[in-house]
């Protein structure tokens, strides 16, 4: 095991991995702060991923740790209808997280950062007795200059999804009952907890089309996070047949005698994009956006039902 | 102990301490990220404030963790010559960290954003073995439009502080030993290493002297960070005589059988400014900022001396 001396030390491995300039990037690494021209209006977020909530070093690489953490608040940007224009990380290392450790997770975020093109403008590190890593991502809106919201759905729009839905929570049992040898059995849903897939161009897209009423990223689940999309007073009525489910849901719901569509509705983390359009807008939304699915339409009461049964939401709570 | 119902339950406590809405705050919390406004250019960075590495439970109340976690990011920005404009805050909290211990973290986090009319834009909260605060914040310089960097001192140049060194080094050595009580003893370095006070006026006003050739604030020390301040190949003769300390330091120092002037070389977490100006510059940046003090000049090769005498220079690590 190969320690870090200092401070220095481990900047040094940052700098090799994350270039310093970058597009926007005025002043980066080294100062108190860094300098980002930013004209206009950007969007920021920021979240957390932590050893042992968010991930388990048992199956998780240390280069899948490094590209989650980036690759889930680039989700968020993508979810606003955004292209990210650059990040600061905190961190904290625990005694037995090596040289070696490190390097393999920052080449894990590196790769995404370089495919992004994808500036990393600053950070904090720390000593902890976990590991952990937060981030702040900021990001600009595409050519229309519109940002996607939540809250702006009207009774009769259509419900759609981009990306699978339940296919992480499946990655996330196998993984928990057979650590990474699921992989065998259930390569997807693994890829899909391990490496959840930022969908960029697709949001980029949907910000581009007015008919687009409200998007968001799915990372607690459908049941939990669609209430969060919709105007309050507003409900849903959701058709999610098997057929659009992935066969690795279907599969490991028949396993276990569950009801794959429900899989598919209290499942989290698959960081899918969750949409409203307007019936009018639906044929523009699959033309732009190869893999769009319609899930159900929005209904004008605080209600749901899941493929014509009443369906109470509640989902995954760090609190509950 | 009240525990929290939910994710909800928490979030409705943050709403209840900060303002949804704020100036530059396009679209605040509540969606997948927000929506700022920033013209021009910003200054952007990030500081964790961890439990056991940087603070105590045992002697930080929690309106002192709170209001301390948002404090040493608002001086870094204060270093660059700025005034923060929004933050986002992402938090763990351990079973132990109830209701109540959060009301008042965030009253007291609260409280300097108010002081500061600083908007609270987003975040993500966690739970996690021990309690934890990553603050993001940006700023926007003053009317110069100008950003204080560091690295373009000059040989020659004043250097000087503005704030106390060494105080809150004293504050975290008496905490350590004694607990909340110290702060009879010595009140000034309990309050300084509890409640830093963010230099915002003095970096704004330092900002618009363009004589002004380099800032940074002193977190790890003046022996770590001052090294860090100057271009590479420049040193510095310092000269702290006893009077320009504070009577708790020399009083500890002496009590311990230590010389005063390397308590204050040596002690961190002070959020001192450290700049460096033109001798012709210096009488202005008295004017302009009371308590501003000289403490040495920018020498032109690599090597320091402390009140006459060499001195090598190196402070605190995190991976020391």
């Amino acid at each position: 095991m190969i320690l870090f001396h200092s401070e220095d030390d481990f900047l040094a491995l940052i700098d090799r991995h994350f270039p310093r300039a970058g597009e926007g990037i005025v002043l980066s690494r080294g100062d108190d702060a860094a300098i980002i021209a930013c004209p206009g209006q950007v969007c920021v977020t920021t979240d957390l991923f932590l050893e042992d909530v968010h991930f388990r070093r048992s199956y998780f690489t240390p280069a899948d740790v490094g590209y989650k953490a980036l690759a889930v608040n680039v989700s968020d940007v993508a979810a606003m209808g955004c292209r990210p224009t650059g990040f600061v990380l905190g961190l904290t290392s625990p005694d037995d997280a090596d040289r070696e450790y490190w390097e393999e997770a920052m080449a894990g975020m590196a790769g995404l950062a370089r495919a992004l093109d994808l500036p990393l403008a600053g950070g904090d590190l720390s000593r902890g007795d976990k590991l952990g890593l937060c981030v702040t991502i900021w990001g600009a809106p595409g050519p229309s200059g519109r940002f996607l919201r939540r809250g702006q759905a009207s009774p009769g729009d259509v419900l759609f999804v981009v990306g699978p839905v339940g296919l992480a929570r499946v990655g996330l049992a196998v993984l928990e009952k057979e650590g990474r040898q699921a992989a065998e059995r259930f390569p997807a849903a693994v890829a899909a907890h391990l490496r959840p897939e930022p969908r960029l161009a697709a949001g980029l897209a949907l910000a581009a089309l007015p008919e687009v009423s409200a998007c968001m990223d799915v990372s607690d689940g459908l049941a939990r996070d669609l209430p969060r999309l919709l105007p309050a007073g507003l409900g849903a009525d959701l058709f999610i047949p098997p057929a659009l489910l992935h066969p690795e849901v279907t599969a490991h719901a028949a396993g276990h005698g569950r009801k794959p569509e429900k899989e598919a509705v209290f499942g989290g983390e698959d960081y899918a994009l969750l949409g409203c359009v307007s019936p009018a807008g639906w044929p523009a939304v699959r033309a732009a956006v190869s893999g769009a699915a319609a899930i159900g339409m929005v209904v004008p009461k605080n209600a749901y039902t899941l493929n014509g049964a009443p369906f109470s939401m509640a989902g995954f709570d760090h609190f509950g």
